[in-house]
C-alpha cells in the first residue's frame, strides 16, 4: 500500500499518516465550493490540506470538456462557476449541472433543456449523483434529482463526475501516480465511497461516522474491506498494513 | 362498440359522433389549467365540450385523495390549485404534483422533498409523467422530470394520475359507464393515447397529426389497432363501424 484516498478529511489524524510517508489524497464531490474555498475553509479550521491535494468534480470536469472539445452550458452553483473561468462556454455542445441550489430555477432547468434537446447527440456532465445533503435548515434536494430530470426529459444518460464513478476514482489515482491495488479508500457512504473506490480496483474501508448507518454493514451490493469506528481506528490500521 | 374516448379534441367532427349516438369523452393530461377553464377557452374556439365530459388528472386525484384519506402538500401550477379547494391540506400525508411550471423553484422542490422525507410510509401522486410540450416559445419541461427527481432523491415511486396509467383511463370508462371492449381511443401520443388505452382493454387509433412521428408505426413496444391521417377519418372509421 502506498497511497490512501479519503472521502472524509482525515483532520488532526492525517500528521501520523504524512509522517508515515504514504500519500494522502481528498476526493470529495463538493460542487458548491470552489476548491480554493473549501481547502481555505479547511485550513482555517486546522486541517492541513493543499488545494492540489484535493480531487472534486469540476476540475475532473474541466478536463474531460478539454479532452474532448466539449463547451458547456453550466448550470452550476455561482461559487463554482470560477473553476470554468478558462473554458470556453459560447455556443454549447453540452450541459454541465452541479448542485445549483437556488439556481434549480424552473427557468434555468427548462434553458439546460433545450440546450440538450437542440443537439445531434446530446451530452449532460453531472458533477456527482446524491440524492440529498443534511443542513441545518433541514434535508436539501442534491443535483443527482435534477440530473434524472433531465435524463427523463431528454431521452438520455448522464456521465457522472464525481464519486461513486470509477473514472473519477481513477482521475485520483492517476494525480497520485499510484495503481489501484496500492491505495485504499476511506469514507462513510457505503456506495459512494466504499463501493466506487471498489469498482475502481482498490480497497476501502468504512467508518462508522456521519452518513454510515449499521445496515451499512448487510448491504446488499457493497462489502467493504473493513470498518473501523472513526478515523483515529482507520489510521492505525493503515500504519500496521502500511507495509503491505 | 359504445363509445369514443378522445385525448384529442375532436373539434367540429364530434356533431356527427354526437348525433350517431356514441359516447364522447374528453382524456386530458393537461394540468396547468382547471377542467372549468378549459372547457371555457374550448367553448370559445367552437368546441361543444361540458365539463363533465372532461376526465383530467386533478379530479381524478382528488377521488384519489378522499378515497384513501390522504391530505397532499400541493406542488402544482396557481390555476389548478382550486380543483383541490375541497380536499383538506392540513398537517399533509402525501404530495401532489403537477406541471407546476414557474412554481418549480429549488425552494418549492425542496419543500415536497422535505414532507415527503419526513412520512414514514411516502406518498407521491403525479398528475401525469410527460417529459415535455411545445409553446411557441420552444420546447418546456413537463412534470414527469419533476417527478423522476422526487422518486430519486426520496427512493420511491410516485403513482401516475393521467394517461397513460390504466387506472385513469378505467376513470373515465367508470365515468361512461362502458366496459373497455366497448371504447375506442383515439389520440395522437403512441405511448401515453394509444399504449395506455389499449392496457386497460381498449383498442386504439393514432391519428397523423400533433404529437405523431412517422416512427410511432414502428414503435418497439406499441402498435395502434389503426392508423388514420386526421380525425375526419377517425370519425368515418368509427361510424362504419359502431355497430361492432
Amino acid at each position: 500500500m502506498s497511497s490512501v484516498l479519503s472521502g472524509h478529511l482525515l483532520g488532526p489524524h492525517d500528521v501520523r499518516l504524512r509522517r508515515s510517508g504514504l500519500k494522502v489524497r481528498f476526493c470529495t464531490n463538493e460542487s458548491q465550493k470552489s476548491r480554493g474555498r473549501l481547502v481555505g475553509e479547511l485550513r482555517r479550521l486546522g486541517f492541513d490540506v493543499a488545494e492540489a491535494e484535493v480531487t472534486a468534480p469540476p476540475p475532473a470536469a474541466c478536463r474531460i470538456l478539454r479532452e474532448r472539445g466539449l463547451r458547456p452550458h453550466l448550470l452550476v452553483h455561482d461559487e463554482v462557476r470560477s473553476e470554468f473561468d478558462q473554458i470556453d462556454t459560447s455556443n454549447p455542445n453540452c450541459v454541465v449541472i452541479g448542485d445549483a441550489g437556488e439556481h434549480f430555477s424552473y427557468r434555468n432547468m427548462n434553458r439546460a433543456f433545450q440546450v440538450l434537446m437542440g443537439l445531434p447527440d446530446p451530452v449532460l456532465l453531472s458533477l456527482g449523483k446524491g440524492r440529498y445533503y443534511k443542513e441545518t435548515s433541514g434535508l436539501m434536494l442534491d443535483v443527482g434529482g435534477y440530473m434524472k430530470a433531465l435524463e427523463y426529459a431528454c431521452g438520455i444518460e448522464a456521465e457522472v463526475v464525481g464519486k461513486p464513478s470509477p473514472e473519477f476514482f481513477g482521475s485520483a489515482l492517476r494525480e497520485l501516480g499510484v495503481e489501484a491495488r496500492q491505495a485504499v479508500m476511506i469514507g462513510d457512504d457505503i456506495v459512494g465511497d466504499v463501493g466506487g473506490a471498489q469498482r475502481c480496483g482498490m480497497r476501502a474501508l468504512q467508518v462508522r461516522t456521519g452518513k454510515f448507518r449499521p445496515s451499512d454493514e448487510h448491504h446488499p451490493e457493497v462489502k467493504a474491506d473493513g470498518y473501523v469506528d472513526n478515523l483515529a481506528e482507520a489510521v492505525d490500521l493503515l500504519l500496521q498494513h502500511a507495509d503491505k
